[in-house]
């Protein structure tokens, strides 16, 4: 193989299939990164066997050059000294040879580097999936609908179907659940897609959530979604991403989610949650990090804490509306501000069916998007 | 003790003294920070009995209201919790009052805080120096001063007196060195201060002078300072900065840089800076971290290392000037990269007395910086 390819471009790609590198893999050709020249460019992959990235370099892209294909071929470089190596480099052209042995050289401008390569034969091959029916969500969508639900899943792995966020389709409308079976995230969105195409159980592992939010550009350009059997691949412009999906039945949570209220709460958003944060200073001193919150009879809403030894915090919250029945009510001071951070609306409404029940954050201008939070019994 | 306080400068001030405040601590008052109200308004205290920063608010400072006293006195507040406490306040105003019993009311807005104290009286007194001979330096030279030579001081606890930084005075000239016993860095600055003041073998700790640099800030106000027995102060606006100097005789350091040379490079600092990096990422891959700089007839330098079982790199470097001897050498990567980052000026001459011999590297465009590496023996 040998090529010259264009620094920036190759920088790029380096640092997006790098992710998908994990230095603790015990099969040895993983810790490199693959690249391989086709008719329309070069191609660099990686994968820790969970996630696979591709992502495709080509020749020339809207005038601007990518690649130039001296030799057609194929070559694994070790992925670490090979994305720091490429930083460093000094000139705009990057020229990478790899000889029979394997041996390859990295030259720009006056640096010459001569690593160690492996042999591209021996790379896993990654799953082709049938690409017939598809889903399109831009990706900025995409984006802020992990974000907005990731942090649900559970980090425990005694039950490990819950540590991933389970994707369902129906009639056009792309959901995401994630629960740790102490509080619910839900997010929905109309997306591009076959009429006839739906899905459930698609649960695809928190982690793999958090690399692929991390590799999306923040813009609207469509990401493709293809599901399969025991596989995720989503791809934008020239990044292909793979998951593997966990096994298992994800829970039904469609009936833990309470139907009216009998106390309802409507309040700014950045106000609730700048009450919740200070209350928290002192809740999370101890290990329960349980605040209180309290309706009073002016219409106002008292948040408060405490820690044994250290002292207490009273703050008096005045919400937009306040009704339906008096309420003194516990719960985890990190469930409530993960939620209220996911939530971009500038005002919320928090309806609550009792003290023992679980309780329901959505936001005032939108049905996309809810909460649950099960209190903690302290009275 | 009871005050109102303007929150951005409390918060200021808190941020401040924080970083003299040791969680590791097993004197339990130094946990805590003293608030002490007097005359002229209030001051900040805390300490890891190394480090002791104190910082004042005044009453009003340029017609800006800093704080109001309604109650002379004192207390101390645990570190952590009031730090975090005073950031996440809603108001601008800050009311703290403290009652016999040392419980704190913590009062902004809509929120009320209340804190356990600790008593003011059982906080260790800070030492008194004598004011009447001080030099006065700027700021940023200060903190340059730090920043290009804190890095040579030693990690190890072998020998205590070289992990700080000598600083000595005399004719007006203020001297900072540091070794490690492998390289030297050293900088000098002509200061204000008595013609006849001089010292010698005040050594700083090296964290010490790393937390000064975080503290000062990046302009050209003075910063006095004031060298007593055990002891030095740092006066910079309404900041004191006590620090401990460490006991014993730094060595005469004098004698080991060489005088004249037979090889001079000189060179952009930035060009020999990325050449080394680039070397640098396969020598650090062995555990010495070695490069070798070889002259070539033609006037270039070529730089290489090796990594076993990974690779080796060439890097051909073009210096402005090339003087005297061929020569061979081998050194240090991490050595060399420290000194040239340290190096503000564009281009720097380095001095060689042949292969084993330490070598200087200094900037062309002014005397005040030094640094000498000793090679590694290879050949």
């Amino acid at each position: 193989m040998h090529i010259t390819v264009q620094r920036d471009k190759l920088s790029n790609a380096v640092s997006h299939v790098s992710k998908a590198v994990s230095s603790r893999t015990t099969i040895p050709i993983l810790t490199g990164i693959k690249i391989k020249t086709d008719d329309e460019g070069i191609t660099l992959t990686a994968s820790d066997s969970d996630i696979s990235i591709e992502v495709q370099i080509p020749l020339e892209e809207a005038g601007d050059w990518g690649v130039t294909i001296h030799q057609p071929g194929s070559i694994v470089l070790p992925a670490r000294i090979f994305s720091e190596i490429v930083r460093k480099l000094p000139s705009n052209e990057i020229h990478i040879q790899a000889d029979d042995r394997l041996v390859t050289q990295i030259r720009s401008g006056q640096a010459e580097f001569t690593i160690n390569g492996m042999d591209a034969s021996e790379y896993p091959q990654l799953p082709h999936l049938e690409e017939d029916k598809v889903i399109s969500v831009p990706c900025d969508l995409l984006k802020a609908m992990i974000r907005q639900t990731v942090f649900g899943v559970s980090t425990s792995e005694m039950r490990p179907i819950l540590t991933g966020i389970m994707w369902s389709l129906e009639q056009g409308k792309l959901r995401f659940v994630a629960t740790d079976s102490h509080r619910l995230a839900s997010r929905t969105a109309m997306v591009e897609c076959p009429e006839d195409l739906s899905f459930h159980n698609v649960v695809v592992p928190g982690k793999s959530c958090n690399e692929l939010m991390k590799i999306l550009d923040d813009d609207q350009n469509l990401a493709d979604i293809v599901v399969a059997d025991n596989q995720i691949l989503v791809k934008s412009k020239h990044i292909l991403f793979y998951s593997r999906l966990l096994e298992g039945t994800y829970p039904d949570t469609t009936r833990i989610i309470p139907q009216g209220s009998k106390t309802e709460i409507t309040v700014s958003t950045k106000e609730f949650l700048q009450s919740i944060e200070r209350a928290s200073l002192l809740s999370r001193e101890g290990k329960s990090n349980v605040v209180k919150l309290v309706t009073l009879s002016d219409g106002s809403v008292e948040i408060t804490s405490n820690a044994p030894e250290i002292g207490k915090v009273t703050d008096i919250l005045m919400p937009k509306a306040l009704n339906g029945e008096e309420l003194k009510i516990s719960f985890n001071a990190k469930y409530m501000i993960d939620a209220l951070r996911a939530i971009d609306s500038t005002e919320i409404k928090a309806s609550f069916t009792g003290p023992m029940s679980p309780f329901v954050i959505r936001p005032t201008d939108h049905d996309w998007m809810l909460h649950l939070i099960l209190p903690v019994r302290t009275y």
